[in-house]
């Protein structure tokens, strides 16, 4: 499985992604599952991916294929999503690229009596747009973020949403941002195997069109694990101070 | 949906269940999920249930039947719960009436392309017996809660679990277990509109063989709804003091 997580603020975007994937319980293996597409000031596209790797990887290496075809010139019969005149058109062409590999995989894995699906966070901004976030189905369609439900999350998502149901607000700092983010997944990695370290951090200010920070947690990071572990001390405290 | 839970403690037993049932979410009901037999200071078996509701009314009558057959005389093919030799040959029964009642239905509506199969948490204790609590799988087969898994949940599990992997051991109070497993539902609640209030609470003294507490929480209950709102409040003080 996975756990992925995006925030869209007032003050920006704040991105967190597992890295753990496995093929059954005894395959297990780390593949980063953000990605980046950027062109500094202008235009920043991150996609974060659940879901079977085989579409996921192959869905990126389209949307890089179509980026790289434009930048040597080639003709491509669509807009890379680095060319793409808004983010809805972004979220769109990332649909359409995702429900077209599901349906190639589809075909194969029929044989087989399998299925692959994945599903996909689309976080940018392009300049003098506003900050788009889109969560993308398998069939390519998609629901977009808004200030009544400013998260949205792909994976695993049930262990972490009683935190961010009870802290995130859009007018929250990007500080705290991560901090919620950050504890979403300290629950979820507590409580699910098949979500792992280490993490992925990105966090993209409003109108900058490029990420402020982008951070590996590794499994042994000490401010993690002091943070996992301070939440902890203050989650038993309070259930102890709670009185029945 | 439903949540149900329920703690083996060296103290006793807490079990915990929702009342919520929806037949699609435009058909909302309020049943009871939580079902005791006793002798009071003989035996008690508390069972709850999850999944579809025809097959655990169905399942929870026939039982019920053989108890009341036995108790006029008539001769039953296999002992009641009331009357089996052990908690171990309880699981066992509630398993096989529960897999025959899906076996039952399933015939039914396999015409129909759907399906119906439930689930169930049995607790109980015999005069000189252990404390034993069981999950009851669709199919008829179990598992136990043990020291090292001291509770055990069925339904929407997965909003509830974090705080139970946090402070859940077999050395808590039964106060303590009470606030555990009511603050894993005001998280499941607060997450998931298929759970709903209601809730029955019951605590099974070890070695006692009746309920010490049975209590039924309405929605608006003052003592439940303050520890939500301070269990709340504690959650936000601890995020806002947490470092990054």
């Amino acid at each position: 499985m996975t756990y992925c997580v995006g925030l869209l603020l007032k003050a920006g975007m704040v991105l967190l992604s597992d890295t753990r994937t496995n093929a059954g319980l005894d395959n297990i293996s780390t593949y980063r599952k953000m990605f980046v597409f950027e062109e500094p000031g202008e235009r920043i596209v991150a996609i974060l991916t659940a879901g079977s790797l085989s579409v996921t990887q192959t869905t990126i290496a389209r949307l890089r294929d179509t980026i790289e075809d434009e930048a040597a010139g080639t003709e491509t019969p669509e807009p890379s999503i680095l060319s793409a005149p808004t983010m809805l058109r972004v979220a769109q062409i990332v649909g359409e690229t995702l429900a077209q590999v599901s349906a190639d995989v589809a075909d194969k894995l029929a044989r087989m009596k399998q299925s692959a699906t994945a599903s996909m966070i689309v976080a940018g901004q392009r300049k003098g747009g506003a900050m788009r976030m889109f969560l993308v189905y398998p069939e390519g369609n998609f629901i977009e973020a808004t200030d009544d439900t400013p998260f949205l999350q792909i994976g695993e998502h049930k262990y972490g949403k009683p935190i961010l149901d009870r802290v995130v607000t859009p007018d929250i700092s990007l500080i705290d941002a991560q901090k919620a983010v950050l504890l979403s997944m300290d629950s979820t990695l507590r409580s699910n195997l098949s979500v792992g370290m280490p993490l992925d951090l990105m966090v993209i200010e409003a109108d900058h069109c490029t990420p402020s920070l982008t951070r590996r947690i590794e499994a042994n990071d000490p401010q993690f694990m002091a943070m996992s572990e301070a939440w902890s001390e203050a989650l038993r405290s309070a259930y102890r101070h709670i009185k029945l």
